[in-house]
């Protein structure tokens, strides 16, 4: 129940802000016996590691995670697994502004309003720095339910979707936006630069799919799955909206267009359609899990914007430092960490109640 | 941490099946002193309740809450608040065929795979009907924090939207789809009228605003103000989407227009916009909450499905019973009641902290 | 995270006073396909009944459990079963003098301290009442771990102890004292009656067993088995002392004496002593679990003692009413309910984890 | 509701093994604005810290906290505040021994019947170095509630008993047993030498009481403070009995003599006597909290004890490594540190649903 803490079962807790010694997380309640090194964790790490091409902010971070308990031999143990990362490249003297006044769209005047005093070095733990945590213990719930692949990609950027007929899982790797579409990417680059160039930003659609999730998880009706998947999602910074498969467009669907039809299978019910996202009822059903998660445009960007200052003065705001151009694309294997924390707490849940 | 209650301090449980005896909701946490009588709780419930127009499902329910703890003379003890709502007209009859084959889109599948074995009778647990309970737990909520004001409305169904021009606070009360554009809640007497004649259904978006909210309220990083509501909403019957602010249309958007410029005030700082829908960094502004919810059409229908039975042939289902035509219509005191139970919640969160 | 409600993955919140309509539990995160019905609870709550003998309080209540929620055709659905008893002998005038003046040792002053209010009739929430709602939750958790046996008795009544040589378990259902050691028993019957004949009242030690249970049970660190149960068994009216094992008797030995010695044995390892209860770090060790609770003497008592009233003047009070002489009498059923409980969850909360 | 976190509002989570390269505490909910540095914490630790006299441990470890997260120029943020202690003296060759061969009354056996599996090395998480990381919590937690004094002494070592007439709160911080009374210090530095040489251990008992805490903490039912306080010092080390007030006395006692009489005074009602350790119906009363806890004789001893290895044969095993002779002297400070977590966590809990 605590503030900085989610999973029912297999549950982590965050800490650390951007510009302090170091960022980590406690992931509690791994089942005992899992296979663990560092090497598990750091090429999801090093996926989400920022400077890595134009596209995301140029702070220089190695990312380097420890594992400093819970594992033996080679094997988790059952106990808590703490995970530190260290933060290098802090530059703090980059936000002296900030100190003084407020970043519309950014946490900066909330977080003063409500604990009257923040760390506004590099947004403090409101800096997206702190999803590299969430990546981390991400990385130990893959290994939970190993049966299962997450994977998600960029389905838009600041408004120009991919097109699906050119959808390549392979591709998503091998461009700096994680973009299932070689000519979207292609695009995305102008875009992108030209964005950055203006001291402007875009916002982002991510999507992500889960397959290998058995029918039965999810706990109704206070802990469905497409309900934790929704509050992992929307925890994440700068996402503003998430839509479990068809989403907002089966508000605009009839009963007969958005029901999933089933027949007989050779190996249990096979579904014709996937309008529900793989979820009913909050409970998977056995198709792929699908969600899709909006993320605004980063809300620290070089163009002036109208503010005021901590004492109460008129200011205009832009905001130096090193940020990404487009937050969104680094949200991808965020999303894809906090779906499968979800999953791996509930596949425990289920197992729990359901044995 | 259990299955079927939410909140963190102040938290409620609800349990019952749509055919059992009773449906009903524990509240705990409750500040105490508050007055509080059925009369409280009874016309919200009346807002919500079935069979009042041709445009939702005809089963009669009086829908009469009885208190059964926590009040004494006429006010609040802070010991939990047991409520309880007789079922007065099951027909169990109608649901026969429901015991074999699964509703595609609806939960029968998904319990059948979670537990081996399900309350078919009008779909058990997984009915709309508990949604009464929230609204009950909801209006206690209200009452906790009497400075704020939650009102949803009916935004689209089956793809018409409202015209925002004509928005009228009053009309919402004054039709049978809680729509604010008297325009529109004319067409959509045609809409719904002929979708049910056809046997079909409609889905819905629901938008809900929350003004009287102080800054301050949430609590990052994993209770999120946006995050428990995405929750508290994903977690209503037959929601698949929820945005906060502008939502996906931010994802669209670029860091200088989604950005809510600031100007001092007389009493403190004035917003130009609200893009982000009253949350930043996970906490209130002070600027009203905007949320909407997309409601997918009623997965209940007459017009025939392809489905399976349970001993795993071939079969097609038309829904019989009594359904809503479009469930998102009742969706809006649902939506209202879950998002005042997650500020009442945040209220007494922020106060346990921040004094 | 409730105020009312204990349990982690099996879960039971209560609700309800002393002198209001009805109270109950909702016992949330059962298993399903359990064979559940109201025959499964009722032995369990006529043991705790008031009005069986003159030892105990002359409240006539019949104590019948009701199923509302959670079971169909038999057999819990794996949602929430919510279970409720009607109050059926309440005399609220008898506690007019209970308004205006506190009863030194009750929860009264404690509660108009904390809630500046308080329902005074029986003693409201605070009522021993309120045990009963345990014991029927308890008599659910029964049935998820049917392999282990729970049962307390009484090991003395103010100071006045049981002989062990004379240990007969049959006998514990022999007696209104829940004595396994009948010539104690028949000591009791002159002690409690003396005590409740000159208004006053008893202080009882209860022992509690449970055997089946198998090693590898309770969640390290901060839910240690022995820490679950100690909360369990503290959180009872009326409780002020717990002991696992030896208890404050393992404080005043040695390393070598309290050592529980091993042997190998045909089924694993076998124990020569058991000074541990049953617990070894916080896990089950496949001995039998062991505690002992201490109840204090009813406060409620027919001899007068120096009070203030809620206006602030000195005062005496006899609390007249209606009071068990004894009340770790009829905490025997309850401390029964807590230990089962405790153990259902952590069964549940073990197979999560561990598999 | 994690396996390795303790609270409800004020809550902590704690990592680390004996002989990993760390352990650590992440505290999540502190309020904001707290002035705290590592010169707060360090002091409680160096009074746990092993090696300071020839009755502790001799492992050497400075215990040297860091504060990682949470406070900024000096103050608390409101965000997690991450400390880390890391381990020095770790001799793992030591306990090679203990790898194969379950040592009687530690939770060796209990572990890998759990887990299948576990770290040997000075007893992995289940060693009491873990239990330094709850003294850095708890000073932490002692800022939160400046007005309350928490404070605990060894009252018995192996059944020899402090005399209450010499009780002498100074004295406390003088001798190496935190012993107020300066008599029987003396007779203990040989009962304790004596066990120590023998290869044997011994039991104690801590007492601690709490000043300051008004009248109104504690959450009942199910978080009730006696409740919450027994879980707290159960889950300790060690720990196999707890009592609140007079605990068990008070089962020996009647009625009248158990009561607190009250008296009206100029700030309130005065209590005549405290038998209920200022706890009535799980909320405090306004007296001093009053509670003993009943430490069993360290397990881990050089003198050998029948055993069974890891493969099923029987075996003795005296353990060689560097241990306690009477783990309840360091207990002392553990004990102060639950006790404050629970009543910050209580204060908080208190300020949320009271105001």
């Amino acid at each position: 129940m605590s503030w900085n803490g989610f999973g029912r079962v297999f549950r982590f807790t965050t800490w650390g802000e951007s510009h302090g010694p170091a960022i980590g997380a406690v992931v509690d309640g791994c089942p005992p016996g899992i296979a663990l090194s560092e090497a598990d964790i750091q090429p999801w790490l090093d996926r989400r590691r920022p400077g890595q091409s134009r596209f995301t902010t140029q702070r220089r971070e190695p990312d380097e995670v420890r594992i400093l308990s819970g594992v033996f031999e080679g094997r988790t143990t059952g106990t808590p697994i703490s995970l530190m990362i260290e933060n290098v490249d802090q530059r703090s003297k980059d936000y002296s502004e900030v100190a003084n006044a407020y970043r519309p769209g950014h946490a900066d005047y909330a977080y003063d309003a409500k604990y009257g005093f923040r760390d506004h070095r590099g947004g403090g733990r409101s800096s997206a720095r702190e999803t590299a945590s969430r990546v981390a213990a991400g990385a130990v719930a893959r290994l939970v339910i190993p049966q299962v692949r997450v994977r998600a990609w960029v389905e838009a950027i600041g408004g120009d979707a991919i097109d699906f007929q050119q959808f390549d899982d392979a591709e998503i790797d091998r461009n700096p936006f994680f973009c299932p579409d070689a000519e979207a990417a292609r695009r995305w680059e102008g875009l992108v630069d030209d964005a950055r160039k203006r001291g402007s930003s875009l916002g982002a659609v991510v999507a992500c799919e889960a397959t290998g999730v058995p029918a039965g998880w999810g706990a109704p009706l206070y802990a469905k799955l497409d309900s934790e998947l929704a509050a992992a999602c929307m925890g994440v910074n700068a996402v503003k909206g998430v839509e479990i498969g068809d989403g907002f467009a089966a508000a605009a669907s009839s009963g007969e267009a958005n029901a999933d039809p089933m027949r007989s299978g050779p190996d249990g019910p096979v579904f014709l359609a996937n309008h529900a996202g793989g979820i009913a009822g909050g409970i998977s059903t056995g198709q792929p899990i699908r969600l899709r998660v909006a993320f605004k445009p980063t809300s620290s960007i070089l163009t002036p914007v109208e503010t005021v200052t901590r004492g109460g003065a008129d200011a205009e705001i832009a905001t130096k430092g090193r940020h990404d151009p487009c937050v969104g694309i680094r949200g991808v294997p965020v999303i894809e960490a906090m779906v499968t924390l979800v999953l791996a707490d509930q596949a425990l849940l289920h197992r729990a109640q359901c044995g």
